[in-house]
């Protein structure tokens, strides 16, 4: 009601300063590398329908997301994440950044795409050579050829190197045969697989033998698999099922399939980096089982990337709608007895909301390096990448897809509760958004699981051999190093050198407002955390039980990671703020890096304390920071959220209009 | 798949130690004195259909719902809410008990059974006077009359007093006049609302004058409304429309009611507090109208104690589904290469999962308390309730909803993270559980808003005066208090009391272990906040703006309630062990208890050490007791799940078949 009659309520307060050029300052410097898609997916996509609509079950649901994929695919939205010798324009930043931007809209729209072209159409062009590039690619891209991506059981999503569909060679025939071996070998949750997908890439156990060699398990590998005819029917052998009603995502026909003696063509084995000669015999470039495991895997790092960077643009989406709410709702009378009180006014309510906005900042600011790097990593010859870079590049794109879907998962929750009533109703948005975000702590990789593996890379000095062991294994491995385990020397990128250089060494006497006590407070924490988690799994050299070993350490080795992760996203907030042309947004920018650097030396100060990096003079200077710097950054809550740049039409919210 | 036809799938791993008579003996515990409520209600409730069905639309969602209530309704589950005299069996506590049962079935059941008896059935039983109670009470029981409370509006959620409906009383016809006198003043968000509610009981300010008296208003009174007629027609004067589709609750028809020129009888308003004479003559037993509002709501008092009590129950439930998925799937493999290690077995999995565990327990007990608290405040005559006794009851269920809510959906979203893709399955209960928890920490009262208010009377000595003052006038109400503001003397409980008379009044030198060091540290913590907020607010006295001191002060303020609110729970719990009878159960919880005392410590370690009530080499202790403790509780996980005594067809779930 409110809604549609009165439009005259002030949006804002009056002590807000919105200064436009400070916000177009600030979006520059978020926008980044690819600002010009940036822009013409705040065109394209200005239009309310786009938003998810919660009256639609499942079928329509489905229906809608897919039209909206034709529509992006009639507009070659696709072709820039593949490259122009299969037909694409070969841009992958571009191809990330405008699958983040569908994240504006619907998160359904996002994962849809991001499986068909990302995941999908990743292991095609990845995995897959010539003959299937030029018989697929595309069609994939131009969505004549829908796929799905095969690759989690209902027994093994985190653990892939023990998935149980077979893939069995038969020389008679020269064809593969398909099979789910137990009943938790289903393929399961897989997008696409309920409804649309005609084929899939599958992953499964390859078995082959040779001339004079009994048939054995060469590991997973990937195959391209037709599942339906043309209309829609399970093929021969395939049974899919729909895994229906779920906690959000309802555009995406997440289903199951089930293998039974299903026979594909050699052909069909995307060969990249293993082929099977007609008889039997197993070749690939890459001897060790494992290391070939992990360098396909690595190959479709993308998928994981894209999802920390959607759920970077959800948390900054939930963040504009708590943020304008809160500068127009008012509750409970002012002093002076003439009005309400805006609840952003409020401590509590700066305290639940800035903070995240801050972090949501940094986030922003290290998701558009890691863009960046994946882009000059995949933009080189697949084959003269260096594998210390690609590792690092890994190991970086699972912290943040980490870090960042457990804050976008977290501040999305805080949102609607800082929204009340209103929050709770999906007219406004919130709820849904909750509903889509939940998953992406879940897919592309299990949250602990990452930050764990993160962890091992740190410990483990990225060596290639510790890949694929297990906890036992793996531990043993860091205890077998000789002598200390050293921090790998990374470059150091040259604006936190320079602010190393030319500051004060000791952390507690220098001034916490300064970058270089910041940096220093971070990087300590880590090389702390690093070093005396390396002590303890050392214990296990003459352990009996090194699980044991391993997993009395276990939440050592994740906040070793974690602060690994937490100094990384400082140093990109730092480097953002050194390359921002504008000064009033490095001015404001600088801000809210403090804040991100206060709050989270707050969530921590308990482990500052303990290990003695901080005083107790100084952890009570960081809980008054915190507080300090939301006061002084209330005022420019609107243009924080303004600079992020979300089209109007996707932040239709009635909430919005009445208060 | 798999669920229908694996059934032999076993469900423990081996070292899991389910001892039936431990079992017993905690579940006794927990079931506390309305046991036999209890237990009749497990068998009743023992019906999968009962489960929500996430394919139903809002329409049949709540067809469904309103089903089951009639149902309840014909087995007189209402009737123990309401006084014999009135038509009821006069059992508080019972109905309660009853309520949080139904959150193990469907939390949409839960609510819409608590907005008809507890709240709509609240205002009539409570603020209404015989010819309500004659006219309504026997028909609200049986659902022969559906009702609504109509509270809440667009614009006033927390700030109950400044709501905008007006009844404006007309000795012309002796009727009210019922309006929505702004946009902001639709009500919103109302239960029955959007469908079934033929009456509301609406909350308004009464205007009236008297002979040579100006009309003007009373503040907010209750009145009861007819809504629709047989037909489920709006009456005239009356609008309502749906809220549509939420984040949850799909089975309640939230709705919004606008009010134009609505004439109702003299005799609906409900008038126990108050009264107006046919020439519009006002009259209270209740002379201050900031009491008599605040007397009214108190009286509203279980609607908040249902909400917390059912929160509780709903992350049990999410809880049990975890452990026991946790039990059951296996994801990397053991040292020993033949099989993969259960996920519990892992520390970070543990440590995710068993600490809430031990916080839902703490507040099992908790919440036992304080419903047989309110049964025993709400059996007597209702004029001869002391009004401290109501305060401190007051106080509790607002700390206890707040504190009971927040950990309700923090537990759910992290029991749904942690069962990974199959968390994220509606067949799997999860994500329903964590759309519907999700507004509890909302309704009944914002959890930052109930907290606050619980800091409040713990700074305010629980003086009356201060009710409904705003910041700025409660600040320097406290200001203004002679000398120190000195916690109030509550009679400490005979357990505490002897424990801390036989031990050691210095906390640091004592032993954590020991259950006298644990309360120590509590209640040290808490008076050290009351004490030192308190004097931060003192400076009020001379501040020229006490609203800013207040704000500055928020986060402390909210810090000391949260600290109080901690401490009673855990002294409920230390009351609970005492009282059970069974030796192995008592030492379990004794174990269960540590966890949640050192999960406490740690969560807030950073205040123990920078105030110096625990020392770094406590600290480093805590962490690794947390460490101890889950490794300790874990071979006892199953049993401690079982104890809840949830019926297994409430926890239907596929994933709990195969894994």
């Amino acid at each position: 009601m409110a809604a549609e009659t009165d439009t005259t309520t002030p949006d804002q307060t009056t002590d807000d300063t919105v200064d436009q050029t400070t916000v177009d300052g600030v979006r520059a410097a978020l926008d980044g590398p690819w600002k010009a898609t940036r822009d013409e997916l705040r065109e394209a996509l200005a239009r309310t329908d786009l938003l998810p609509d919660p009256s639609l079950d499942l079928g329509p649901s489905r229906a809608k997301i897919l039209a909206e994929m034709k529509e992006l695919a009639a507009n070659n939205f696709a072709a820039a994440g593949f490259r122009t010798e299969h037909g694409g324009t070969g841009d992958v930043g571009q191809a990330i950044v405008g699958i983040e931007m569908l994240g504006y809209a619907d998160l359904s729209l996002m994962v849809k795409a991001g499986v068909q072209w990302g995941l999908f159409g990743g292991a095609v062009e990845n995995l897959g050579t010539q003959r299937h590039h030029d018989r697929y690619v595309k069609d994939l891209i131009n969505l004549d050829l829908l796929g799905s991506f095969g690759m989690t059981e209902t027994g093994h999503g985190s653990n892939v190197q023990a998935l149980e569909t077979v893939a069995t060679y038969d020389p008679e025939t020269q064809e593969f045969v398909i099979n789910s071996t137990t009943e938790l070998a289903r393929k399961d949750y897989i997008g696409g697989a309920a409804e649309h997908a005609t084929v899939s890439a599958v992953f499964a156990q390859l078995v082959t033998g040779g001339p004079g060699e009994e048939p054995h398990s060469r590991g997973v590998h990937c195959f391209f698999v037709p599942l339906r005819d043309e209309k829609g029917n399970d093929l021969p052998g395939v049974t899919t099922s729909d895994c229906g009603y779920k906690g959000g995502l309802r555009g995406v026909d997440n289903g199951r399939i089930i293998f039974d003696n299903v026979r594909i063509p050699a052909e069909n084995l995307l060969n990249r980096y293993a082929d099977v000669a007609p008889d039997g015999t197993y070749s690939s470039p890459i001897e060790s089982d494992n290391r070939r495991f992990f360098t396909m895997l690595g190959t479709l790092i993308r998928g994981r990337v894209s999802v920390g960077a959607t759920a970077g643009a959800a948390a900054r989406k939930a963040l504009t709608l708590a943020i304008r709410y809160g500068l127009i709702r008012r509750q409970f009378e002012a002093p002076d007895g003439t009005h309400e009180i805006a609840i952003l006014d409020y401590r509590a309510h700066q305290r639940k909301l800035l903070p995240l906005l801050a972090k949501s900042y940094a986030l922003a600011f290290a998701q558009n390096e890691l863009t960046a790097e994946l882009h000059d990593v995949q933009s080189q010859d697949p084959d003269g990448v260096d594998p210390h870079r690609q590792r690092l590049l890994e190991s970086w794109a699972a912290g943040l897809k980490s870090y960042g879907s457990g804050h976008a998962s977290h501040t999305i929750n805080v949102c609607r509760e800082a929204c009340g009533g209103a929050g709770y109703m999906d007219e406004n948005q919130l709820p849904i958004l909750r509903g889509d975000i939940d998953v992406f702590t879940t897919f592309e990789g299990d949250n602990t699981v990452l930050t764990q593996l993160v962890g091992k890379e740190l410990l483990g000095v990225y060596s290639e051999e510790m890949r694929g062991l297990n906890a036992a294994g793996w531990v043993k491995f860091v205890a077998g190093m000789v002598g200390d385990v050293v921090a790998e020397k990374t470059a150091v990128r040259q604006v936190v050198q320079t602010l190393l250089d030319s500051s004060d060494e000791n952390p507690d006497s220098s001034e916490l407002t300064e970058r270089s006590t910041q940096i220093r407070l971070f990087r300590n924490r880590e090389e702390h955390l690093r070093r005396t988690c390396a002590q303890r799994l050392r214990k296990a050299a003459d352990a009996d039980d090194p699980f044991t070993v391993f997993n009395d350490a276990q939440d050592h080795l994740l906040k070793a990671a974690t602060a690994h992760i937490e100094r990384q996203v400082l140093e990109s907030f730092i480097q953002a703020i050194e390359d921002t042309d504008s000064r009033s947004a490095a001015e404001l920018l600088g801000k809210v890096c403090d804040l991100f650097v206060y709050s989270a030396l707050e969530a921590d100060l308990s482990w500052f304390l303990m290990h003695r990096h901080v005083s107790v003079e100084r952890a009570k200077a960081i809980r008054r920071g915190v507080n300090e710097l939301c006061e002084d950054l209330r005022p420019h809550a609107r243009t924080l959220v303004d600079a992020f740049g979300i089209p109007e039409e996707l932040l239709t919210a009635p909430m919005l209009v009445h208060g």
